[in-house]
């Protein structure tokens, strides 16, 4: 059958170049800040932030800036509703009613006729704060007596107010087996503590959106926003406007990488439109950009590992603590990331705990594999020791304990574990690195680490739809509500209805991203873009098809099971010739009784919902693969030198190799800065190094030469068998690059990023301590 | 049921205000040619035009117009394919080949940096001509021997070329009983030739529409055009372009009356934005828009009637010839109309023909009521001529032969007429004048006609179809490919939606007249803009009912029968205390293996096509009027004063009796025009009164007081019972005019319009004759 399957496939498998590739090679693709409304340039949005980390509002002060010529608007936490919004929990004000809890904060915000006039406005509104302790670690957040960051929590939280974010009705933590026993009879025990550092997304566009607001009253909002349904529930909450009479369009987006899912600027832009009457634009400034949030949650963990004298894991025990700033966001989603903890590998007796702590930080938010590579860097550092401890070979240790087939998965309450490519990962990296990864001098190191995602469904609302409308010439066009953030979503959306209706990817044109036209979807987000987007379209394709072969049937005076599809036509099985045009179908649909052909389809849930029974966590498939890294380490400074990488990566089935291609090479180089050199400085609370000069990205000019694997081993959840892969190969990264340091030099740090000054200062701490031995 | 009652309604049957109402009173509403492409303005696009009625075209020379500093872009005929587009009968080129056939044919085209410059490029294109024999009248086109205008034509008749508009399969003629018999037994006939003039639809917004090309080929074009899908295959077939790189938008149109649906500029607009790589504007002025056509069919007619001495008809023999101009565009659904030459009569034998032939007049097109006007004249005419004649009441006549139920309509090859409000119209208006409408002195006097359309279907796709998704808090979003013209068909629509799923109408969101994002619609034309979209969003809210019902009925524990809507909310019949709001279905629904509620409804054409079997002709739904003028002539000047005016219609159900209102009012306006003032005036070929100051509308302020009376007999076709009205009412305005204007003087005019010089002249005659005998 055309639709299930993944060898002899004409669109699907091969590399068809993105659709929207011509259109941002030529600088022609439209982002939100480029949107034009009605003749007049926009106003000038700007936001008035918080200098404190936390403070009550005694008295805001506007008329100074409300006098100011230029000026059209000027909002505070007064023009707001007393309703907040928010992604898990609603713990947000669109503008801080009260109190402030970060610094950077929005209290106020102003449109004026230029920038320079709105940042004038801004230094003219007064702000009287009384400042409060506040709080920035974890540990200070939750020692008693500690300033409650959220003090009216009764509505997310149903225990006794603390800095706790969330009470996730036990899903942040995952118990199983006897782990005492487990510990006590083990021959080995590894153990430490480990910690990550906050990292931004990384897009190339900051947040931007244009609001406007039309004289029957309805609100447009072309956001940088992945998710324009979520949007629009955000701005309807925040804001108390109706959702009929708010409509969010997400245009192009430069980047993702998990930040642009959170609301922020949207509601103030929004606000501003409707108190001005005017088309307002609001886009950060890089500056302002990372000063503010959303990074990557700062992460404190602790984990043991049991194993018998043979490399088998008998049993883990640990926690995992996120800090997740001032407002919850996504953190609410992190704890239960404690099941994560157990990566890639079968154990019989787990205890792991997860916690989300509120401080006075900057709100920490979704970053590429959301609260995965946090606990990746503990497991596969561990890992890594207990080999060393007893002798075995580091593919092998994780080969005897890999997670097969039935077995007991992270969160799963029974074994339950698919069909996956994990152990042939780890095969294709040994064998691969046997061959090319050899070190050369004693200061260079080789280490790996296996990573592990397991897609998140089930706490929110997951779900994918997608509309095909059949041309006239027979061409095709689809409705889904996924934007195209980078990542290729589309031409994977073009190519899976492209192969089930016989077309070619670009006779398939794709609309997206737009509350008023397209069919509900949350956006791109947990590696489901493919799994979800792409299976809607497959069923739209098939509703189509469906349509078409009926038609075709009546026409031919054939069976519907008689007949085939190729070529835009659709032929009787065995007589070829006896065909009709797809072309010919579409106008015959339009002018019989069955009326134009429209496939709806949405991604089959009951089989996920299904498969989520059996699991007490948000864990339902796995995608795994298996990173080595060759590395060099200057003694003398502690630079480490990235020589080579190899990644072999499970991706189900490769529905286009070429973007499969780009998110593994993406992925590289997005865990190499978070490994080595990324790192959002934040002290009490204020962000030391707003900007990309300070921050130090990974570029393409010094990614080292990186190979890589790509395994199939088909999914149960994705078209086609796929599975996602845009998060998963990000977590392994460091640890490999830890372990491969600890190879080459015998120091291990468990503290990311690992900058020259840690390993120069482990380093001679190692001297010190063979000095004194 | 909620979906088929019609009284107790919630949302249809009351006068919501129009939900493009404050959009346009303001000035807020965007048309075609207000779209913004980017930063820059879009470039000027104009068309050079021919100035000969009839010539073949010896060479262009472009050079020194694509020369001139500012010009982007200059087209001609050998930039287009060879094949050829039309709504009927594809027999023009996107730009002239070989041939011109009427002054304005579109020769050239250019872009350029402004009007100036697009202007002097004009004048730098030497086109060489070599002038043709021209026929400009039907008599002149159809004479043997007489210039070919289509000397290719055998892709489009199967006859010998002639000038005669296409053959279409016998639907030009209408023949039932024996009518040499019924003449034979006649005890009075009555007959007469008659002529109506060509004129414009008189729309606001002049035909414009502005394209650009992305960078990823795809051509986008926002067009005053109000069937964007059917542009889309009008440009597809003049450029050879596929669909799937088409997009067609059409933004709110500035009045249409049946100009807005052929597609002229925009497949040129298209072709300078793909030579220039810019974004163009094609905007006509309104000297060219009036210029170049569609306007309404010149016709003649010839007709003759037999009846008894008692009044009752007993047969009918004529014909109708339409002058289509150079191109066909509708004039091959125009000859059929001949059937309508029966009016709104029970007539046993009928023998009627039509024709439709070029000339090298301008081309002619829809305007409302396409080719009914031009009938309802002679039959209507020939009634009051008929009744004076029998002496007999002219209410009274009509009532006698008025079409009832289950009589043989026009057209039809049995006796399948519904139920309708016919007689009740009558009555009615009788009622009315009776009371209201007295002459007052020997210079006035009344007149009436009635007046009939019969809802077109069969010759073109007519399908309309419908998407309604539901929001998360419950209120809807309806995608419609159709635009908004003017008449107000999207509160329509949303009041449908809103009655059946308990909403109101502000609570469903229209988004329309979007190739890329809503379903296929053929636009508002034929009487069928509430007819189609209003009943395919009727089926789509049904689905989407159900799919609510079937959420709450898991929710609630209940059968999905058992359960009520109202006030956003699913409740148990009988317990409304168990209920559950749409907003908690919405959301759950997207956690559910259901996934989001959308709805989609496609008008349910096999009762409509069940029906059309049982005729051979384009009836199958009746719409009947009457009309009632008292006029006063000034014998001086021959000046007609048009005193009071009735119009009684039945509308079937009135979904909106305001906007039904708006109908009713403009088409009396519109009728009025035709009657007594409005003339294209053309000289061999030529137009001589290009502008709104030398052509004159029946403005707001000329308008006499009109009472309308609406009648409500349910028919069977529409949504809840109702009727198309927009066009109907238009056609007995010019009979009823002519018939008071022969009760006050005593001639009769039988050429229209009926302007004072034609008037006065007939005194004359009329005295003449009188001082002779």
């Amino acid at each position: 059958m055309a639709d299930t399957a993944t060898t002899g496939t004409q669109v699907i498998g091969k590399g068809v170049p993105r659709n929207d590739a011509r259109l941002k090679a030529t600088g022609a693709a439209r982002y939100a800040a480029d949107v034009k409304v009605g003749k007049r340039e926009p106003l000038c949005g700007k936001i008035l932030r918080s200098p404190h980390a936390h403070a009550n509002i005694v008295s805001i002060d506007t008329s100074q800036a409300a006098a100011l010529p230029g000026v059209f608007a000027v909002v505070t936490g007064e023009d707001v509703t007393s309703a907040r919004m928010g992604r898990f929990l609603r713990d947000r004000h669109v503008l801080a009613r009260g109190k402030v809890r970060y610094i950077g904060d929005p209290v106020a915000a102003v449109a004026a006729i230029d920038e320079e006039t709105a940042t004038e406005a801004l230094s003219l509104i007064r702000v009287e704060y009384e400042p409060l302790p506040a709080v920035f670690t974890t540990e200070e957040a939750l020692a008693a007596g500690a300033s409650l960051i959220h003090d009216d929590v009764a509505s997310y939280q149903d225990v006794a107010p603390t800095n706790r974010c969330g009470n996730q009705r036990n899903l942040s933590k995952v118990e199983r087996g006897d782990v005492d026993a487990a510990f006590a009879q083990a021959d080995v025990i590894v153990e430490g503590t480990f910690s990550t550092q906050p990292v931004i997304q990384g897009f190339i566009e900051t947040r931007s959106c244009i609001a406007d607001v039309g004289k029957d009253g309805r609100v447009t909002i072309w956001a940088s926003n992945k998710s324009p349904f979520r949007n629009q529930v955000m701005v309807s909450d925040g804001l108390g406007i109706p959702h009929s009479k708010i409509r969010c369009v997400s245009p192009m987006i430069g980047g993702d990488f998990g930040g642009k899912g959170a609301t922020t600027i949207e509601p103030i832009c929004a606000l501003l439109a409707i108190k001005s009457g005017r088309a307002v634009r609001l886009s950060l400034s890089r500056r302002e950009d990372m000063a503010v949030g959303f990074v990557r949650h700062p992460s404190r963990s602790r984990l043991r590992l049991a194993a018998s004298r043979d490399g088998r894991l008998l049993g883990i025990e640990g926690e995992v603590i996120y800090n997740c700033g001032a407002y919850c966001d996504g953190a609410a989603g992190m704890s239960p990331n404690c099941g994560n903890l157990q990566g890639s590998y079968n154990i019989p007796a787990v205890r792991l705990r997860g916690q989300s702590v509120f401080t006075n930080s900057i709100p920490a938010g979704h970053v590429r594999g959301p609260g995965v590579p946090q606990v990746m860097f503990p497991i596969e550092s561990l890992m890594d020791e207990l080999a060393r401890r007893l002798g075995l070979d580091q593919f092998e240790i994780r080969r005897i304990n890999a997670l097969r087939e039935g077995d007991t998965s992270p969160g799963a309450k029974k074994g339950v574990m698919g069909k996956h490519g994990l152990v042939e990962t780890i095969d294709s990296t040994a064998e691969y690195a046997r061959e090319n990864m050899t070190k050369s001098n004693f200061k260079q190191g080789f280490g790996i680490a296996c990573g592990s995602l397991h897609v998140a469904a089930g706490i929110q609302p997951n779900d994918s739809q997608c509309i095909i409308k059949l041309n006239e010439d027979g061409s095709a066009t689809a409705l889904t509500g996924m934007p195209e953030v980078g990542s290729g979503h589309h031409i994977v959306v073009a190519q899976v209805i492209g192969e089930i209706l016989g077309l070619r990817a670009d006779e398939v044109n794709i609309t997206f991203g737009d509350t008023d036209t397209t069919p509900f979807d949350t956006g791109p987000g947990a590696s489901r873009g493919t799994v979800r987007a792409s299976h809607a379209a497959r069923f739209a394709a098939l509703d189509a098809r469906r349509q078409l072969l009926e038609l075709a049937a009546s026409k031919l005076e054939a069976n519907s099971e008689d007949l085939e599809t190729a070529n835009k036509k659709v032929y009787v099985k065995g007589s070829p010739d006896k065909s009709v045009g797809y072309g010919v179908l579409a106008r015959l649909a339009l002018t019989s009784p069955h009326g134009a052909i429209i496939g709806v389809g949405a991604r089959e849930r009951e089989q996920w919902m299904a498969k989520l029974k059996d699991y007490e966590n948000v864990t339902a498939e796995a995608i795994f693969c298996t990173h080595a890294a060759l590395v060099e380490v200057d003694t003398d400074t502690g630079k480490v030198s990235v020589l080579k990488y190899a990644l072999a990566q499970d991706v189900g089935f490769a529905l286009n190799p070429l973007t499969a291609q780009g998110q593994l090479d993406g992925a590289v180089a997005f865990g190499l800065g978070y490994a080595l050199s990324e790192e959002v400085v934040i002290n009490d609370g204020r962000v030391a190094n707003p900007g990309l000069v300070d921050y130090h990205l990974f570029a393409a000019d010094t990614i080292p030469e990186v190979k890589t694997i790509v395994v199939e081993a088909p999914g149960d959840i994705g078209p086609f068998g796929a599975r996602g892969l845009g998060e998963a190969p990000t977590g392994g990264v460091a640890p490999a690059i830890a372990n491969a340091i600890y190879d080459a030099v015998g120091v291990r740090i468990t503290d990311l990023p690992i900058t020259p000054e840690k390993v120069l200062r482990a380093l001679k701490e190692k001297e010190k301590e063979k000095a004194a031995s």
